[in-house]
This record gives C-alpha cells, sequence and structure tokens, in this order.
C-alpha cells in the first residue's frame, strides 16, 4: 500500500495551533514516550538518558513508540531540556530518579565563559538526525513536535545545582545582580533558539518551550526575569513559520504573561479549569491541556469524566490541544491512555453528544 | 517593673483576622521558629522534632525564641501537622531532611481501625501544656496561634506514605473509593478540632489550619474531597471565639473556595497579588502574606522593595497579616526578618509615607 502524503505542516495539531478550524479536538500527551510503555523500558535499558539522546536510531524509536501505541496527533522528539548545556560541556547530568545535576553551578560572571556558544551540527549532531528520522517515518501523517528548555527553567538547574523545592539561588541571583541574570539568560536564549532552528530545519512543525518551574516565580518577577528571554526565542522560532507552544505548571497567575510571550499556545496544567485559563490568554492565543496526570491512575470512570470536563472547559475544539496538565506519570497503565485517546477522537467532533 | 496585661483576644492581630481597624498591620512569620535562628539550634540540639514537641518546656522556649529576637505580633505554636497521629500511634515519623514518613500507609478501610479517637489530654498532654508556658510568658502582650494540619494535607501523608510530588496515590483513594476518603477525612477532620480545641482551652487566640498541599488538587477536586472536612473543623473552632486562618501553597485557584470554608482569613503563597486575592476571596474575609520566601535571601533592597509591595497591594491594613507566602527558609538571615517586622511596623501605619 503507498501511504497518501500529506503534509505534516497542514496537520490537525498545526490549524488548532493556529486556532483554526479543526474537525476534532487533536491530542497527545507530555512525557509519552516514557517510563509508562513496556516497549520504551525494553528499548532504553540500562543506558543514561543523556545517551539514549545521543543515538539517534534509538531517540526516534522512543519518540515513535506513543505514535504507535496510543494515536496521538503528535510525535514530540525524544530529549532533555539540558541536551544544549551537557553538549556544550557545561558539566551537567541526569541523575536516574534524582533529574539534572550540575557539578560547578553557575555563580559568577566567570561561569559565562564555561557557557559556549551552542552550535547544533557540531554538538549535538544527533538532535537533527533524530528528527530526521522520525520525520521520515511519520511520512508527514502525524507532524513532530520540537523539544527545548526555556531559559528561566534551564537557569534554575544551573544556578540551584539540581533539582530545588525553593528556588532561592537563582531568585537571589536574579535580584542580586540583574546585569549577570539578563546576561545569563541571554546565552541560555540562544542556546534554545539554536536547537529549535535545527530541529525545525529537521522537519519539525511545531516547537514547545518546556519553562517548566516558571510557576515559582511571582508575575513580578516573571515578568522581568524570564518572559524576555522567553519573548526572543519565541520571536526567532515563529519566524521560520512554525507554531510554539510554552508550558510550565502551576503558572495560574502568569498565563497572561505568558500569552504576551509571542507564543502559538499556552500549555496550562490541571489547576486551572480551561474557561478561566482562555480568559486569562485573551481570544489571540490558543491553549493545550489539562488533564491532572494523577487522574489516570483513578478509575477510567473518573479518567473519562475528568475527561470530558476538560473538552467541556475548553468551550469547543479551535485553539484547543488536549493533553495532560503535566507529564504522564509511569505508574499510568497505557491501556487508559489508548482510551483517553479514543473519547477525545469520538467526543470533541462537532455535533458529539455533549456530556 | 509591673508587666501591662492585655488581652490576647484584642490583640492587633486577632482584630485584622476580624477585619476591624487596626494601627497598623500585624506581622509574623510562618516557621518563624526554625533553623534560621541560631538559638533554635542550640535548644534543639539533635532530638527529633517530635521529641521537642512532646518536651513541653522545650517547645514553649522554640516558640518564644521569634517572638523575643523579631518582635513579631504573634507567636506560632512549635508543633508539626502528624502530631495527632503520631500520638494515637498510627506509626507515623518525621525523618530530617525528607519529612513525615509512614510506616504503613493507609490503603483500606481496614486503616480506618488504627485511626482511633484522639483525646488530646490522654494522647498529647504535652501539646496544651506548651501552650500554657507560653501563653503565660506572653502574658497577653501577644497571642499565640494554635496549629493543626488540615484533612486533605494529613491525609496525603498518610496514604502516599511520605512526601509526594504527584500525590497520584491520594487522588486515586478520591476517586476509586470516595465513601471511604470522605470516612478518612471525618476522621482526620475530628483529630484537628480536637488539637485546636485543646489549644484554644489553653490560652490560643487564633489559630491556622495547615493545608499546605492543597493546591495540588483542581478546584473540582478541591470542594469535592478537601472542602467539606475543613469546613466541619473550622465550623467547630468558630464557635470558640477564635479567628480561623486556612493556609496552602499554589492555591490560587482554591481561594475562593477557601473562603467559603468559614475560615476568617486564607492565606496566600507569593504566586497571587493581594489585590487579586482579596478579589477572589471577596469582602468578607481577611488575607495573610505573601512575601516570597526565597526573596529573604537576596540583597536587602530586593527584599525591602518586594515586602513594600505586598503592603501596596494589600490596599491597607484592615483584613491583612503581612507574612511570607510559605515557611521561612533555613539560609535566611535573621537580621533581615529583624528588618522586615520594623519595615512593616513603620510603613503600615494610616499616614505612612507610600511608597
Amino acid at each position: 500500500m503507498i501511504p497518501v502524503v500529506t503534509s505534516a505542516h497542514d496537520h490537525l495539531l498545526v490549524r488548532a495551533c493556529r486556532r483554526q478550524p479543526v474537525e476534532r479536538t487533536p491530542v497527545w500527551f507530555m512525557r509519552q514516550a516514557g517510563r509508562s510503555l513496556p516497549e520504551y523500558r525494553a528499548a532504553r535499558g540500562s543506558g543514561s538518558i543523556l545517551e539514549a539522546i545521543a543515538d539517534p536510531a534509538l531517540a526516534a524509536e522512543l519518540t515513535l513508540q506513543p505514535v504507535r501505541r496510543y494515536g496521538v496527533d503528535a510525535a514530540i522528539l525524544f530529549s532533555d531540556i539540558v541536551v544544549p548545556l551537557h553538549a556544550v560541556g557545561f558539566g551537567i547530568d541526569v541523575v536516574p530518579g534524582r533529574g539534572p545535576v550540575v557539578a560547578e553551578p553557575f555563580t559568577s560572571a566567570a561561569d559565562l565563559r564555561r557557557l559556549g556558544e551552542f552550535s547544533p551540527g557540531e554538538h549535538a549532531p544527533y538532535v537533527a538526525e533524530a528528527a530526521r528520522l522520525v520525520v521520515a517515518e511519520l511520512a508527514g501523517d502525524v507532524p513532530l513536535i520540537g523539544f527545548a528548555g526555556a531559559p528561566f527553567t534551564v537557569a534554575s538547574y544551573l544556578v540551584e545545582g539540581g533539582p530545588s523545592r525553593t528556588f532561592a539561588k537563582v531568585k537571589s541571583l536574579m535580584h542580586t545582580d540583574p546585569p549577570l541574570w539578563d546576561a545569563l539568560a541571554a546565552r541560555l536564549a540562544d542556546m534554545a533558539t539554536a536547537s529549535l532552528v535545527a530541529q525545525v530545519e529537521a522537519g519539525a512543525a511545531v516547537v514547545q518551550l518546556f519553562d517548566s518551574w516558571a510557576g515559582c516565580l511571582s508575575p513580578a518577577d516573571y515578568a522581568r526575569f524570564a518572559l524576555p528571554a522567553t519573548r526572543a526565542v519565541v520571536a526567532h522560532v515563529a519566524t521560520l513559520g512554525v507554531p510554539v507552544i510554552v508550558f510550565g505548571v502551576g503558572t495560574g497567575e502568569l498565563l497572561g504573561l505568558m500569552a504576551t510571550s509571542g507564543a502559538h499556545v499556552v500549555g496550562v496544567d490541571w489547576r486551572v479549569p480551561l474557561d478561566e485559563a482562555r480568559r486569562r490568554v485573551g481570544p489571540g492565543v490558543a491553549v493545550q491541556g489539562n488533564l491532572d496526570p494523577a487522574i489516570c491512575v483513578a478509575p477510567w470512570e473518573a479518567v473519562a469524566a475528568s475527561a470530558r470536563e476538560v473538552l467541556a472547559q475548553a468551550g469547543g475544539a479551535p485553539g484547543h490541544i488536549f493533553n495532560l496538565g503535566h507529564g504522564v506519570l509511569p505508574e499510568t497503565d497505557p491501556a487508559v491512555l489508548c482510551a483517553l485517546v479514543e473519547l477525545v477522537r469520538e467526543e470533541s467532533r462537532p455535533g458529539a453528544a455533549a456530556t
């Protein structure tokens, strides 16, 4: 059978990002490639995540597994927000069960010298290579989402030295030495931009900027210290003609500011009902979300009821991408995600029975 | 010198809780008794926190230290939200650097039997004894705030078995077996109520119910699964004639619901500007907060600017209690908190120079 090759750039997901008419709500899941899938655990083996990312064939396989299993409307490149930093030799690793850990955290202007310019083709050619393999395999049926960390969230690891609950060091740096902070954020914006440009050139039709921990900031701090660098990344990527999704957790008070980043879509966690989220981001920006990932380990009736509430609160398909409010939990049963995809496909078509 | 004994029940803090006229904004700090104070570290020594709480003279001393050092407008009883559970022998301990850990987590109806009725005088007489020692020493100059964990947050430890990032088990239990959840929440509400009644009888003039992790819940889940039990505690305690403060972090979307609990004051973390928080809780409820505790490790200029912003956003003293948005970080310099108290005292008086 000869596959019908359509352009991923006209795909349902891309149109939803642009708030154009869609036949139903697109659906994918953050961290859909991950420990919840037995085929992921089998393919990953015992190697580190950064080793898996640096192996284009393996990274492509891990990216494609959830598309095959769930029939989601997007592949998202299997990657990590610290890849560019690792690639330029800053001395950052991802420790299983803990997260990114930095050997010598960023503390002063001297550390800027350790953050050399990131050239994707030279430092991390495997990222674009994996993207090319995925795009070739998907053959235009499903779009690939490119992946990068937003400057604030990446900086939080650099400055804290690892995961943090209080973000006290990174907040202190911002307020103690704003010019140094701005220089660091600009450097990380350049890295994210370069990485996303390479992924788009390799065929990514949408990109998502993960500002996972921005929600720790007050609106005033976010506006002053995080938004400008995010805006720089979005502005550059948007010139390539692909929609940009900006996402973080606990960002209820930041949604309006995030919508001014230039992003086409703002990701929303489960704490903010989507009707309220839409009010905060305004009519010119789409929303993505926002089923509580923890609900997915509850009985199916509870999952279905919550998913229907998300669809109802989104108020119809245009400008809504169904997703979880954060990544899939490792203990999630893949059958539940399959059923969720089915539910969204069936119940988000115009004229489908309302709940 | 004979001290002037005033009634703590007419104190500035109590009047602010009731949105009555005050001469200036009262100020205290969550976790003001803690590792940030050298005298705390000296007095605590190497014993466990539950041992310190069970020693009334030590608990009273730890409660009083920050009143002496900072001149704050409230003492808060040195305690922990797991004290009643520990006292009835559920098998819960507080592990340094980790938090509460449960030997056999709550999983089924059979575990309700392990949650016997909590009789403060029998199981934890040291709590009221410490409160009495504190109240006698304060001699009416400064009110004592009683301390309890709200049912949802206490239940989260029981069900998860310890601190959690996802709260998947407790959310799953709620949705899997709502009657069992309701029974558990009701049992924990009874425990919190009994503990707070004993503290009020010992002289506490205000109480704070810590629902620290309620912010992990969607508004729908909070309304269905957390609010009813909190409401039961508040209703009982309010009949004793003392104001009730309800607090959690990341609760931006829950503030309106928390305000319907019957609480006189809703605590707000730093993510929501207080003018917006006031809008959400409505005119009948006071607000407490909300300086970012992480800002307190930044240079003083940044701390002062942020504190002035909090005062400005609160829009005047009536119905505002100045506090941090969460507990004092251990690395905080006590001199900064002293200066903060001074700033709030000076700049919140009517007619004080606006910023």
